[in-house]
């Protein structure tokens, strides 16, 4: 996922890591674990039928081609940003399609990078959609403690044997064992129990630009109608085992508030002396009075008029998943790891849980303006900025709450103001009763563990494209193991886990095996 | 001038420089200006009396061991914040004195780094205090274009030939030309018509926090003590020529207010997701809130209770020198130089000047917290920080202000956040009949210039120690010539100007020896 798109947040039972990077729900998501080992031979303790137990056999027995599938991916990292590797990324990508089966295959142009189109007809009554990435985020290898295209495996302590590389749990490690997974069927000679669609881009990591040109071609649009749902493969397992199934995520408008002198028409156009406060405007308490307007004096409570009108409130049936998931939920491992001693307003762990799932909020991510370094500089700055985003439940839309935003500060005297939106999207619901919702659970429950169920996500992913009409397709990340560090140096994902509970890479490539007929 | 102690502003008439660096105040003071060449020749415009041809005509003749002097004083840079030459630097300052003719000199220890004291007693009735600085701000050479240490004479378009490096108007330059005016008294064996006393410190760049150590030692406040004022050395010339005198400067705090979840014992302790936003409390908004009651809604009126009390109204007799002064100063330049279009309130040119120059202020010199870098990031942040500086007006004081400021913030509900003075020091006042005032604006008006009087700059420098009891002294810079680049690369000092209006080098000295004969 790109730090401009897929953006979430860990609400896990016990270990509610308050790391802020993006994406680290698909790798904190948990739920209490029940006892059971991926790795410890093959897939024993699973109830067989037709051609499963051959298929999950031949996951352990490909394990050394799997690691050297995705070592080879790893070391072709696409970058957007830095045009590397296209068109070679997109013809790896669609080259990895056909070794894993798909029949028809395609390359996609865009008005960026290609994506890849293709699909899987296994002649089964029920279709299932993919989506992958491609591309990668940079990296600096002077701060990797292991080359990052080499794909190290390093023991990594609590954790396990784990591959370290650009790329590795985001996200090709999860998407490599999703493909593992098709290329047991294929070596097992079994028939899939689903068919297969299969859509991939290149431009994740700098915000999807020009991704609905690839789920919009026609022959694409047709394809995903026909499917029942759409996943993401990825790690889902936290590192006591535990996985969240998250039936939605909310919305986010992210953007910054820009005072300046120059747009304002008063105030200086240049950073001058600060003595001047007494002769001259300043655009940075301009910013500070148009903040202030925003939230109301409890300090989080959106202040913008009309914010509220769509918000839908929370359904009977929300409700009653709350009240089974919510205990389940432990508040002092909460607080612990994110160093808060009291929720707004004081609130109860369920008031504040019900509060986290169904309220829109107005959030400064970052202030910026003037001198920053240590100590003082005696100016006045000619320009201030506040970095906001703001999450959206439905039926919020991220157009109708920037226009509600904008008009808010015009009427309140900051129409000067520039409001630059750098990213977003709407909220997105799935269905708890889809099947593609059904199937997730029975495959973590079969595996021994019981997914902690959840309404909506407070963080956010670019889900829309899919669940929005006109596709309306259930959406949401899939897959049993772990990884960590996505953008960050020393990303990693585990190949054989210290803790039994984890699935490894043959683990996560049995769960889609296992999804697989889960759907079917 | 430290950049954590002298801080303040131009005013000038037509070159209303918005260059924010401090001190530059002392660099682009200005006024009208007659017609009249300081370095064409000796000073035969003046008329002579006593020794003044001899001592004058001397400093043409010892040019070039002026310029030598200079530079290898630049070439022995002092610098407190990295322990670099002591105690040459001191013994250096000492040895300077005693070539110019103190007959005491002696190095003053402190806690920190030593300063210099010395007497010059010339039998004269009169005794004047000079202080001088001999340390000077870090450089980093990669940014130079020619060796900072090194003192290279350059041709610096629409400036003038100019020897380039650190110290060199901040302050070595000036205080050089000083110290050549009386080099030229003694080798005309001319009697001084003032007695000295000289008070250095090496630690003024970092904010001579050690200084009343050294002016309060018995024997050296005893000295000063006896001066009818004290002078700073300075190129008070802007490139037209002009000069201001001031007959005053606001005091001022720095500080930073620090709102932090660790302190409020609300909100994280470190950066957390974004999403938490409608769980946890912002310790940002806290700031924005914070910040809103510290101004008035029209963005500028201090608010914080009790802020005026002290603030005593502009006499008659500043309003007469304002009303003499201010038709001198151009408002199309000063809004052109600083990019401004309307003044505070729409006030007109008179009345924004009047403010500028009674009103107290609070200012945002900048505010940081939380992602600022570019595009957007999802957290909400544990702290964030506003830098502040408050500009105060006789006769409020630093601690009273901050102690105000204070009580404020506990009253609003914001005592957790944390104000952290960072530097600070009290208003100044030098009486426009004190004869120190009386021989500046003679000594300037001899040389051609009319400057501009003007009752109190809206910047300020740390003259308290000086004007306040017990010392009680007028003081202020003095000086003709000019510099640039105070703090910054390429720092100059002119040695031979373009526009003859301004005073080289030489010119910088005669305008010392005429200074000492105008105050016998």
């Amino acid at each position: 996922m790109a730090s401009n798109e897929s953006d979430s947040v860990p609400t896990s039972t016990t270990t509610h890591t308050p790391d802020p990077s993006r994406r680290d729900f698909l790798h904190t998501a948990a739920a209490s674990a029940a006892v059971f080992a991926f790795d410890h031979g093959a897939a024993s303790p699973f109830l067989l039928k037709d051609d499963r137990a051959a298929v999950l056999a031949q996951v352990a027995t490909q394990h050394d081609a799997t690691l050297a599938m995705l070592r080879e991916w790893i070391a072709l990292p696409s970058i957007a940003a830095e045009n590397l590797n296209y068109p070679q990324g997109p013809e790896h990508m669609a080259k990895l399609a056909r070794d894993a089966g798909f029949q028809h295959v395609e390359v996609v142009p865009t008005a960026g990078k290609g994506g890849v189109f293709a699909t899987l007809d296994a002649g089964a009554p029920t279709w299932l959609a993919i989506y992958m990435m491609y591309d990668v985020k940079q990296y600096d290898p002077s701060e990797w403690s292991s080359p990052p295209l080499e794909g190290r495996l390093v023991d990594r302590p609590g954790v396990g044997k784990v591959l370290v590389g650009r790329g590795a749990t985001n996200s090709k490690g999860p998407q490599a064992a999703c493909l593992a997974a098709l290329n047991a069927f294929k070596a097992a000679n079994a028939k899939l129990p689903v068919n297969l669609v299969l859509i991939c881009e290149g431009e994740e990591e700098i915000g999807s630009p020009n991704f609905r040109q690839i789920a919009f071609k026609p022959e694409v649009q047709a394809a995903l109608s026909k499917c029942i749902g759409i996943i993401i493969p990825l790690g889902n397992q936290d590192l006591d085992g535990s996985v969240q199934v998250n039936l939605g995520a909310k919305g986010i408008v992210e953007l910054e508030l820009v005072s300046s002198g120059e747009k304002w028409g008063r105030g200086p156009k240049l950073d001058v002396h600060s003595s001047l406060a007494a002769q001259v405007d300043s655009p940075a308490w301009h910013l500070v009075q148009a903040l202030n307007t925003l939230v109301k004096p409890d300090g989080h409570t959106p202040a913008v008029a009309g914010f509220f009108d769509k918000v839908r409130p929370l359904t009977s049936a929300q409700r009653r998943i709350l009240a089974t998931s919510i205990p389940r939920k432990s508040e002092a491992s909460a607080k612990k790891s994110l160093g808060v001693e009291h929720w707004i307003a004081n609130e109860s762990w369920h008031d504040s849980l019900l509060r986290l799932v169904s309220q829109p909020t107005i959030n400064i991510e970052g202030l910026v303006g003037g001198y920053t370094g240590p100590g003082g500089k005696t100016i006045l700055p000619n320009r201030a900025v506040a970095k906001i985003d703001m999450r959206l439940v439905p039926d919020m839309t991220a157009a109708g709450t920037l226009a509600l935003l904008k008009a808010h500060l015009r009427k309140h005297g900051f129409g000067d103001i520039a409001v630059n939106m750098t990213g977003g999207y709407d909220p997105t619901e799935t269905p708890a009763d889809s099947k593609l919702v059904k199937a997730m659970i029975a495959t973590y429950s079969k595996s021994g563990i019981e997914p902690l169920l959840w309404p909506r996500l407070a963080g956010s992913w670019p889900g829309a494209t899919f669940t929005a009409p006109p596709l309306k397709l259930p959406a949401g990340p899939f897959g049993l193991g772990h990884g960590g560090g996505a953008h960050a140096p020393n990303e990693y994902w585990v190949i054989e886990p210290a803790n039994s509970k984890v699935a490894g890479m043959d683990g996560a490539a049995r769960s889609f095996v296992e999804f697989f007929y889960a759907l079917a």
